[in-house]
């Protein structure tokens, strides 16, 4: 059988990492394709080849629709990033009859919704194993592997940049904004960092899992996100103390008033396999009705990890071309039409246990008058640490871990507490999840 | 569109599990795969109903022929256990025409070459994703989510039994014997536990792993099997103190003298997340070109763990009645005529390093003679430990980890180490993996 030809826009990082293994391992793949797969356009302004491949064989242009456009390509892998152009040479490829393979996470959690809809029109595949947890293949086994199961919640390390900040913070004791500096010279950190240390990349990527779980439309707008950038090595410590690390999670649970869709750092207990996940690599654990807790672990980044999930969904593209389309895993996994609006809780509705750093003045008085402000608003507490004053500090931390209690009572106890006259600056506040199935 | 009609081959603990997983979940079931399953026929002698289901709407017979050979049903389930029954049973339904979702280890190591022939010639699949560690979908991940990639080696706990009994010898630092007793007791052993504690059952989910990864045939007379009956507390003590884990592993690895295939205990470092793996939990390291090294996580058995892998193939299965089977992810990931016959090697010829346990009697003079043999053998030193002896013991242990060596060497050196006055008994020998990328 002739190969498939794929066009490819952009040829940076992800393209020249993908083109290099496509190259690289072309009999492998054919081995298990039974047809070779083979890019035979690309556009780009630039040509990555930290990764050696060959564009012997490629038509390359800098007119994107030049390679949409083209008849004989079966497949666009689409690699330019943003929401704007993409998700037009997206919907361009799609009313070409095209199949589109992209690993743009923004692209699908803000216009999936109408990009899918357009691929199910066409009979087309819009495959996006890429654009959560890299290499991993996670969109594979939740859409597929645990089809039989109702999926209760999913807690993620989705964010490699954040995780190799938090890494670091905890091993060498640093402040964010140095690790963040070495993060940016290691190439793992952006020039601007934003997406990553502001929770936006984890909440694409967290706007998808929660859809592919639990059968409802992608809703960006409805997640709540917060980055690690107020995580300070006195909390790392803390945390350590007790018996916990931090960690930035995407977390999306099914609870009986609505769906949770929250991205935050997060205290989980130390022996959690998902505690022990270092630098910048990723994990998806996920809770089900049948399978129990599974977990799925991998580089989160990288060219040739992006370019193996990348790969992945041309080959089953490539073994899709002859199926019935309605006979496909549907995009969201759940068949378009069996999809439902469950509500999304808002951040103040969610329930969780927290931990509290304190900046207490004079000690004494305070701490009852804290108690009793968490008392009133029916907060329990698990655990507390209080330390002796450093010589030639005037304040000192209480920390805290309460029981579980709703976000916006937390909030009401919080803005009451730093009214206390013995209290300075603003109460650290960080999710707690014990992660128990 | 009408629900896919679905006979099952026995009502056990694995037939009950998937037939109230499949009631219980029906309509989420039918949300992803776009139409209804059901069981219409079961032949079982008892029928397990630790989890409940009804049967109202299933023919019940104690003939399995009569279910395999029923027109109407389109997809066999075959639980029977055993490679003989079970063998005629899957070539039986195969000739008439029906796929085939089994979670049967031995059936497919055994005799996997000839059904997925008979399979490939009759155009229908044998679907085993509850074959090799229960409910993880590490099947589908193997084949499909890591296409792209020349996979390396893949290093699993893949026998839940042996995993909890070592996870107890360290936590209690209690003896093998005990520790089997009471999993006998909790029913996380058999009766007759041969399979678990000598590893042969891992020995059969490796030979699938192994095939899949590699795109070789089924070859399970050639796997290195060896259980964790010898493993003693002082072991899995020492292990501790060197910054090890005992853990028994199924490891398959491409060498460029061929492929490896082993199961035995193992030393892993105490940091990877294969050594956290505790209790009766499965999991799945693989190291691979493209994407490096992944992890996959889960229970290993049960009866609603491996109900989901059960219910995942019966999805795909159903998704698949329409397609083309040439375009179909082939049984062995590799279409079988790209399958290709590497060498295996021998367990004598595979390089690894060791933990060795000597019991000595006269220390000084024998530590000198001990260090010549192996110096003769070209075996380095990495550690050692020699603790003073116990009073009223009139032999020390001394525990040293050594460098990697051919086993076929580190066999010499044993055998003229136990030659020596000043040994007592058998040198214990357990191999040491890395677990390195």
């Amino acid at each position: 059988m002739k190969p498939v030809k794929v066009g490819i826009l952009g040829l940076g990082t992800v393209g020249g990492g993908t083109v290099h293994v496509l190259q690289k391992n072309a009999e492998e793949i054919a081995r298990r394709a039974g047809r070779g797969i083979v890019i035979t356009h690309a556009c780009a302004k630039t040509v990555n080849k930290t990764h050696p491949y060959s564009t012997d064989d490629i038509v390359l242009t800098e007119e994107l629709s030049e390679v949409v456009n083209t008849p004989e390509v079966e497949i666009i892998v689409e690699l330019l990033g943003g929401t704007t152009i993409a998700r037009e040479m997206t919907l361009q490829a799609i009313a070409n009859g095209k199949h589109v393979v992209t690993a743009n996470k923004a692209l699908i959690a803000t216009h999936g919704n109408e990009i899918f809809a357009a691929a199910q029109e066409k009979g087309v595949i819009v495959a996006f194993e890429a654009a959560v947890a890299g290499g991993i293949p996670i969109i594979k086994a939740i859409r597929e592997g645990l089809a039989a199961n109702k999926i209760k919640w999913i807690a993620g390390i989705i964010n490699g940049t954040s995780n190799f900040i938090l890494t670091e913070m905890r091993d060498k004791g640093s402040l964010f904004a140095d690790v963040l500096a070495e993060a940016q010279n290691l190439g793992y950190a952006e020039r601007d960092p934003t997406f990553d240390i502001e929770g936006v990349d984890a909440g694409h990527k967290l706007t998808i899992l929660a859809s592919i779980a639990f059968g409802i439309p992608l809703q960006l707008d409805k997640v709540y996100m917060e980055g690690i950038t107020k995580i300070t090595p006195e909390d790392v410590q803390y945390a350590n103390e007790l018996g916990y690390r931090i960690k930035h999670l995407g977390i999306t649970k099914r609870t009986e008033k609505g769906i949770e869709l929250r991205v935050h750092p997060t205290l989980i207990p130390i022996q959690r396999l998902l505690a022990n996940v270092e630098g910048v690599m990723n994990a998806v654990l996920v809770d089900s009705d049948a399978l129990g807790p599974s977990l799925y672990y991998g580089a989160g980044a990288g060219a040739l990890p992006t370019g193996s999930a990348i790969i992945a969904d041309l080959v089953e593209v490539t073994r899709s071309l002859t199926t019935d389309p309605s006979n496909r895993v549907p995009h969201l996994a759940f068949q378009a039409k069996a999809l439902v609006d469950l509500p999304i809780l808002p951040i103040e509705e969610i329930e969780t246990a927290y931990y509290l750093r304190l900046s207490v003045l004079d000690k004494l008085g305070v701490l009852a008058q804290v108690t009793n402000i968490l008392s009133d608003n029916a907060i329990n507490i698990e655990a507390i640490i209080q330390k002796e004053p450093l010589a030639g500090v005037d304040h000192v931390s209480i920390v805290m871990l309460t029981h579980k209690v709703q976000e916006k009572q937390m909030n009401q106890a919080i803005d009451a507490i730093e009214k206390l006259d013995g209290i300075t600056g603003k109460v650290a506040r960080i999710r707690v999840e014990s992660l128990d199935s």
